[in-house]
């Protein structure tokens, strides 16, 4: 039985983990005070090119979304997205448990365009009743969307333009972040560092056993006052903050030989699995539902194939697609290995013949 | 000049400020135990035809429907409605500044239909990440709609059949209920009481300076423990509680000549007169946007005469229509006259000739 | 029957109904944007002295403290105030509904000391673990207090300094601050918009039949950016803004005899009826519980002369005292007559003989 | 320099990690559905001896608070307990970010005693106006409590009767259970469980990098409806579960040579580590603030002492106990040696001569 199931569901990178066990004896400050976390930080602004920028260690996605979001904006704003945004229909409603509105507009294959979100800013400015509708406070994106798509460098630059104009901090959702880098033709570190307000820096994901890194890039607005006591109020905050600043440590460790940081390293690697999968995927016939270049595909395959595959391979029904069929996400990760990739091109060989 | 603009931009319907006056020099209990509103709710209950109901008298709409809800639902829960519900759209982000997502559905001209509202709870139960999204716990509806509009009582029992099946609790904005009850063919106030959990009458904008009862009907849900406390917690509840208690108390007295509640006679009124607006725009030759049997109405205008229009009668632009024309609304309500229809009548006449 | 159970069981005082009278036929515009609203406001700026003041109507005090509250601060804030503060013990948790906790020290006779604010400072930011308690984000006092005390000009002027030493809006409960005005020594209007970032002016206990004017002096601070929305958000906008406006309009008329407001004027009379209540109770041989100047009197009476009083009088029972006696409050209104007092003074002579 | 500074500066019991690394490659369910979580819910269970429990992992303490009380109460209850509790003084407001007060009593020696809770119970059904008063849901101890004393399973007894006859759930924070356990004469992990409607075990502070087991017991109450959706909604919910349930697998494991588990063992060594520290305290001369029998001691200290100290050895300023000296904290752990206490005494010794 292999796996192509998610990106979350192994251990974490051996150099992540070596580093774990080097360290464990160590006594250290608590609170994400500890050396390790200090390095991380560093390593993280270094690597951001952004020697102003302040970064927080969270322990997962929803929970970095919601205290950013919460610390960004005044209680009764609301944040704006694409309606496919992880924080409109996967996080059970943690931005509205901070009192916000989710302010969730049309997506373009997972993307916000910026001439949605300016479209919707003219009819709110031009609102006659705009002061009894849910107030926008801020712009969050995700990078790669939820469809495992990437908005280009011009996308952004245009989103964080229209931002900029309204003063809204643009804040990118980076879960998947290395694989989106890795994957992207024209977008790194320092040029997202670039073109935005706050960022995170997935870890869970892309190697850690927990953690992300939120980062503040000090640009359009400042690290909100009080961020520190805020985690703290969400429940946010690691006692042993050493946890997330050693592996974080280990994922923004320059690779002597590569000359490469880990985080990059284990995230290109995924991204060549997801093109091998591809090829795999195309072979087999399945139509792609959208057209992805980082790991999480998106295929359309008929209703008794899946349940014949089920039996060898993980995958994820996203949903039905129609009568005979359903849209099926399989995922690649830093520990895909050939192995899989051959695997899985056997296994539908046979299955498909 | 003037105004179709709304129906709370006048005072008082006249028997009701009587009653004001006639009771101001009266000392009587606080917070709603006065005898006037233990007086009000017993007509209330009589009028429901609804002897076990529980009623509280609350200050707004967007208020009512946030304690409401915040009372009917667990804090991870969220309120199913229409896109177009006053929840959604016009109340600042109220219902999530208690923590609760607003889940809005497809809107069939202003309404939930029943089958929109069964597609998505199918959806949510065979989506295997259900315990991730926000979670349905009650559905709530208006009656007449933002866009004025009424739901048949098929419809509404066809939305109540399927909230009993899932256990949510029904609530219905009666904001303008008095209208949609006058205007209705089929649903008196019984019949109502009969189908849902929960609904509240409009006072503001039916002949009240303010006010909103809301009534439990403790038929699949009981009234929420700790209501009284929660309405305090929220802010909203009247210290002289008689305020509201007097004027429903006149709203619903039965008036010895008609045999009918001055609530429902007033809103009869409305009704009439709005009648006479739709001939009257109709004669105009102003296109209608909407078929609303209540009373507002919304034509579609062009703009150079919407311009000129406007220096004689107040009314609202709902929105853009297209390049050339505008969506307008024109709202009647108890204290609409005859005059008011032949002024606007006497000025479409000289405008557009 | 008489009554001195609270200040709020009565109706209008007259001239204010008046005015609704008057004005109840006139088409306004909503939301607090009709020309009694803005008259009033004219009104309250200059009483106070305050020209750059901003002022807004809302509908009780739970919800003022509520909403001005949640808008001076950040979500991970609280509010600081005297344990007896009536945000601390009687709003059912509205402060905590909104996110905030209330950071109760202290009382001395119902205020808030300096010392005691300032030494809760200085404990907290010497407190290494400060970013892990609750953060201070405003200081909340009451004039006069729950229990009929009042503050004098150097006790605001105290915590004022230490207010802006650390940067904390001071905001001013005045649910009855015409009482406490009209019984102070040395705060006027205009001194209290010189020593504080926002107060409100209670109407419910001081002639109206509902409304609170919220004043934002800007001094320290500026009025909180988006408090509209936040006032709708928090379901606290009256559609009929109307009622609130006309009603303080009337409260802040001069009268052209006295020269003095009606708010004034009515409070004073309060006063005057309080100092002969005191004379009353005192020559009854019932102990006061706090010396209190303004329209609340805390006095201990034996048990059974509070069942045999109880049959002719309303009053409060405060709390048990002690095994034999209970602490009790009479309080005096706008609405007290000579009578009322005589009456009572009889009563008092029959059944204690 | 040695460390006593808390019980989360170091890393994980090596058995712990070496799950860690001997499960790191395996592909595994997610969310908390993987197998090593599905043991240590069985492993929990059935050293609780209660099967019927239900099991959640979280990350942190406050966390597991905020959670637990949030979903145990109604939007309006507050959570009642002593005023030393976590919640109340160390948790930056996460308890009102859900809305919801803390009710802080009077603590004796860090704990609720039941007569303290019944006499509050009293007053308030007592009280006329307890409606308008924040209102109690459920009751929070700990245990250990924050002074490190410990309740006796008469006093546990004490307070849950009183819980249940005022339908309050009992919830018990074991951020350090098993130094409690560990101490205590006469309560185990069985006995708790069928003392309390809900309790957590610490991990973070036991032998895990992090991660608490929060035990519902369905005695008074049932687990929570939504339970799972509303760890979700608050940014609880760990996508790679499996690193929580691999450690409590590992803390829960029974040791075959002292049949005992290990999460037991460790706690003991750090209990047998604080009867030594106290010893040497002791002979040290310092005058204790508290008798804790648990792994932290609070003891005082001359200023100039503690400077000279704090160059040798790391412990907790906990705040000033006079002009002269500093009430101040040792704490041992799983971790701690004989060496470490040896270093203690000689550092002792020297400094003091």
């Amino acid at each position: 039985m292999i796996s192509f199931e998610c990106d979350y569901n192994n251990g974490a990178h051996p150099q992540v983990l070596q580093k774990l066990i080097d360290t464990n004896s160590e006594i250290s400050l608590t609170y994400g005070f500890d050396r390790w976390s200090q390095k991380a930080r560093e390593k993280i602004r270094a690597a951001c090119e952004c020697p102003n920028a302040d970064v927080y260690f969270l322990q997962g996605g929803t929970q970095a979304n919601a205290v950013v979001i919460d610390s960004l904006i005044r209680s009764f704003e609301g944040v704006v997205c694409a309606e496919t945004a992880h924080i409109n229909v996967h996080e059970a409603g943690a931005v509205e448990a901070a009192g916000h509105r989710v302010i969730a507009l049309e997506s373009n294959e997972g993307k916000l365009n910026a001439d949605v979100l300016e479209r919707y800013m003219q009819v709110y400015l031009h609102d006659e009743s705009r002061e009894h509708v849910p107030q926008p406070g801020m712009v969050y994106i995700t990078f790669p969307t939820e469809m495992g798509t990437l908005y280009t460098a011009q996308e952004i630059e245009a989103v964080y333009d229209i931002c900029r104009r309204h003063a809204l901090p643009l804040f990118i959702d980076g879960a998947r972040l290395g694989y989106g880098l890795a994957a992207s033709p024209d977008i790194t570190l320092p040029w997202l560092a670039q073109h935005c307000d706050a960022f995170y820096i997935g870890g869970t994901k892309c190697g850690a056993l927990c953690g992300e890194a939120v980062v503040f890039t000090n640009r359009q607005v400042a690290t909100p006052r009080g961020f520190f006591s805020n985690v703290k109020r969400h429940g946010a905050l690691s006692a042993k903050g050493r946890l997330a600043g050693v592996q974080f440590d280990a994922l923004f460790t320059i690779n002597s030989e590569s000359k490469q940081l880990l985080y990059l390293e284990l995230s290109r690697h995924a991204i060549d699995m997801a093109t091998r999968l591809k090829e795999v995927l195309s072979d087999a016939g399945f139509p792609f539902y959208i057209d992805s270049p980082t790991n999480q595909q998106f295929v359309i395959i008929p209703n008794d194939l899946v349940t014949r595959l089920k039996k060898d391979v993980d995958f994820t029904i996203w949903q039905p697609y129609d009568n005979r069929s359903m849209l099926c996400r399989f995922v690649t990760s830093w520990a895909t290995t050939d192995d899989d990739i051959n695997y899985l091109r056997g296994i539908l060989h046979r299955t498909i013949e």
